[in-house]
């Protein structure tokens, strides 16, 4: 048997690929994070096996893996994309260890999946030709005098809680204070929020947002107010 | 009416959201890029009015989704993401200035999705917490020396056909020519090609590969060897 590591989008079911939900269909075992929607919980048979993944350590989630995969169709559905911040790597390693076959299923990460849900391009033709994405639980630990400089967007993960750290590390290295920045509050969902300010005031503004937040850094946050308008328009 | 703006992902075709395939499969007219799959474009109705973007110049592709987009329900199917080096930013934005309402439906990017095709993981814990993606068309013009030196994982995109110049001023501005790197040629599709090899040796190595091509460089490109055999033994 296989375990198909499936991406389950950025949080909005419907933005799951075509294949990730066949597998999630046909599935005999399902392990699920738990910020995965429950409309796609809900998506597989009703005599599989469901498994929330919340109590379990890293450790556990991958001998659970490879114990269901050795005789089941598992599906292993995680937000966003699976190597996108996504520890997915982790998993596929320690099947790969055991010797038990497995696939993977792209997933739209939230990386420009949630800008996009408020109107901001990650890139933008003449205004930014690169992005960078990284990890932002542990702020103190990031080289935060290269991200300062890389061209282009930043976009933090697992920044939620620390932005205002985040924005004074950026500010200290040389980001100019004034670079425009945004916080998506559960992006996708229908719990979507969204505050934008320059980068040296955003974390007041995002003060008390509920997590998960993503941050964006970056010109192209200045692109939102012309987009929003028109789209609105739509609802 | 609305016009869509769709991903219709990496090339795969079973790649595209539930949501994107139910706007296709519901669209009077729909503009779709070189790159996308056939199988998509014939998801459209068959009384659908179908235009390849090929020849259009951008500004004509823009003036295209006004006018229909006035009267009829449009899908504008853009290869990968939308806002991703897609110039969906652009289209948007024409459409905003129109007064023409809008929507987007993201897409799996060819960012995360072609690397994990070919069993790279662009973060990997303890390996990468960032990743920078960058348009590589115009080398010349690229701030290599931030490049370099972000760290993390590098994807090139539209890198295909200057992977030796890129190298070059890459290792130029002090990354180490000893770097694991990767081109991956038409990605998630029938035709994908892969090549390993060293920053320094990745351009001779990737000599005649097919575009559309992806470079990835980084420690991740490692984590590939042991990932590769397991996922192998499902084909």
């Amino acid at each position: 048997m296989t375990v198909s590591l499936v991406g389950a989008g950025p949080g909005d079911p419907e933005l799951i690929t075509v294949r990730g939900l066949a597998r999630v269909r046909a599935c005999e075992v399902l392990v699920y994070d738990r910020l995965v929607a429950r409309e796609l919980v809900d998506e597989a048979p009703v005599n599989a096996l469901r498994i929330p993944r919340d109590s379990l350590a890293q450790h556990e989630v991958n001998a659970l893996l490879v114990r269901h995969g050795r005789g089941r169709r598992v599906v292993r559905l995680k937000g966003g994309d699976p190597f996108v911040f996504g520890r997915g790597g982790e998993e596929a390693l320690a099947l790969a260890d055991a010797g038990v076959p497995f696939e993977l299923v792209p997933g739209v990460s939230s990386l420009s999946a949630v800008p996009e849900s408020v109107h901001i391009p990650v890139t933008h033709r003449g205004v930014a030709s690169a992005v960078t994405a990284f990890a932002a639980n542990d702020v103190e630990s990031l080289d935060a005098a290269a991200l300062a400089r890389v061209p282009g967007t930043l976009v933090a993960f697992m920044g939620g809680a620390r932005v205002a750290q985040l924005a004074q590390r950026l500010i200290e290295n040389g980001k100019p204070a004034a670079t425009p920045a945004a916080v998506v509050s559960r992006g996708t969902t229908d719990d979507e929020q969204v505050v934008v300010a320059p980068l040296g005031a955003i974390g007041d503004v995002a003060k008390g947002l509920p997590t998960p937040a993503l941050v964006v850094i970056g010109e192209v946050v200045a692109v939102r107010a012309a987009l929003a308008l028109a789209a609105h328009a739509v609802a």
